[in-house]
């Protein structure tokens, strides 16, 4: 199975788990939660938990319950993250503030968040020895706090102009790594990875993470509007300090730079100011030099997958050409 | 100790806990998360927890990462409570959104609830055993859920009119008594209970909590502002279906009900209206009626406690005042 129909796969599994696990009441609140996920995805986090417990000898029925825990976390933060942004689409439909309105959208988030450690704890009765289950659930909550550190720094970063790129590496870890990193490492956990495999896995999903993002911000400048599911330029109408925004800083002659500093950020500027910035922070070789560090990271993300002795071969293919899909995907 | 001294013991040692173990950056995060924590409370939630696992003849020692957990969780729901209330004072100072803005409040919330969980799992370092620990994050997070569902039923009362008497219970089991149950188990938990005696905890618990909950509505009408820390008649600004609303929309007479409909949820109300809400409101028999209820509530948790085979005199009879100080509260 190649990766493209691994992702279908794992996606199926874990909806299917998670629509039969997040019902209840009021059914107001179960809808807003589960709007996003409803809505699509890649279901990237989850595929990584599957995988990484085939790697190391588990099957993919151990691991489910941390897999599906890692996909509520995730829409949890960008059922908030929307709110925060004032973001009104996301994976092609309206956010969930935006149909709920604020405070149902909040508890929505916070519901989804309880479900993942309710969620976890089920590990249990799939016979995973109860001291992995409680390491897997620390790894989780551990995961949780730095993606809420992560997100603050990213707020704090939107006010400042002299962000640097090794700032902004550590925010990003924070902020997308860490809870890649936490889908290894729950997945190794689950299917019975020694401590040294766990680590070489949470080192692989963290630079497959950061990777991740630095191909998100570079797809925020210049992907396409229709394949992300969301308006082109978001990023630049937001103001977000990405990496090409910090490199064409650095890179620019004043005037390129106070152009940025006029229109990124900027909600009222036009179309076609976003557009001559995205071109200014191109010609600045910010592309290029994102791409180029991104590659980096997943050439030695697949260096520590390799420190994994492999009991499935087929997981470890996928995992190999998910690190590769990373730096080429387009939505 | 009486009941006063044994709060302010457990506050004590559990804010220390606290305080060495939320640490982090960005400080201004950290800072958000903290502040309702130093800005007071009655810490009854880690009180009961450390409370439980002593009459079950564990130790205080061993419940502290769990009655920290708690602790963690109620305030996380206060700020974003507050959010969605759009409430400014809490605990006598100004609300977290107010000082930090919306989108940090949100994400400072979010902090609280992950490190929750990260302290939870510290149980296994206090030698508990993992099926323990595995347990009572398990009962943290369906607790948490079941606050989640509590505070969407509660935001979906305040636009009815026709809300029942049995549905307010409902609601408030969810929103207040989930959590106030969930202490007294995960305590037993840690102190070693039977799962006969977990059960019978968590009935004290809950019912202790609904009681609670009955008493705090009964002080959002006649309560002192001062002492509460909040401004007097914040609950018939807002609108909140309490059990003394719907029994007085019950009790009173067609005039009598047209005046609570127009003043109650009306923010443009005045403070002379609102006085004159509150006093119909007592007329109608509604103040009585809650106090009849939550006194019940508290005899029933007294009957539950009293199946623990108490392994710690001191603790259940502080245990006990604990209950009986729920119905008397001015604050």
């Amino acid at each position: 199975m190649g990766l493209s129909d691994y992702l279908k796969h794992a996606a199926r599994r874990v909806d299917e788990y998670i629509y039969s696990f997040v019902t209840g009441t009021p059914k107001e609140l179960y809808e807003a939660s589960l709007h996003l996920i409803r809505a699509g995805g890649k279901r990237v986090r989850p595929a990584l938990a599957l995988l990484s417990s085939r790697l190391v000898g588990g099957s993919e029925e151990d691991a489910l319950p941390a897999a599906a825990a890692l996909e509520l976390i995730h829409v949890f933060t960008l059922i908030h993250d929307d709110i925060m942004d004032r973001d009104d689409y996301r994976r092609g439909v309206p956010t969930v503030h935006r149909v709920w309105g604020e405070p149902m959208a909040i508890t929505a988030g916070d519901l989804l968040f309880a479900k993942a450690f309710e969620s976890a704890s089920r590990l249990l009765e799939r016979g995973i020895e109860p001291g992995r289950v409680v390491e897997a659930m620390r790894v989780l909550a551990k995961a949780a706090s730095t993606v809420a550190e992560g997100q603050a720094l990213d707020m704090m970063f939107e006010e400042r102009w002299d962000v640097t790129v090794d700032e902004y590496m550590d925010m990003i870890y924070r902020k997308t790594g860490a809870l890649i990193e936490a889908s290894a490492r729950v997945g190794g956990l689950s299917g019975g990875a020694s401590s040294e495999e766990v680590e070489a896995l949470g080192e692989y999903g963290w630079r497959v993470g950061v990777a991740f993002q630095i191909r998100d911000d570079i797809l925020g400048i210049y992907g396409s509007g229709e394949k992300l599911g969301k308006p082109v330029y978001s990023d630049l109408r937001e103001g977000k300090k990405t990496l090409l925004i910090i490199y064409a800083m650095q890179h620019l002659d004043d005037e390129g730079r106070e152009f940025l500093k006029r229109v990124v950020g900027n909600p009222n500027a036009s179309q076609e100011e976003y557009r001559r910035a995205a071109e200014l922070i191109r010609e600045a070789g910010a592309l290029d030099h994102a791409m180029e560090r991104a590659k980096k990271l997943v050439d030695e993300a697949k260096k520590s997958l390799s420190r994994v002795d492999a009991r499935d071969e087929e997981a470890k293919e996928i995992l190999v050409e998910l690190a590769d899909f990373i730096v080429r995907r387009e939505y």
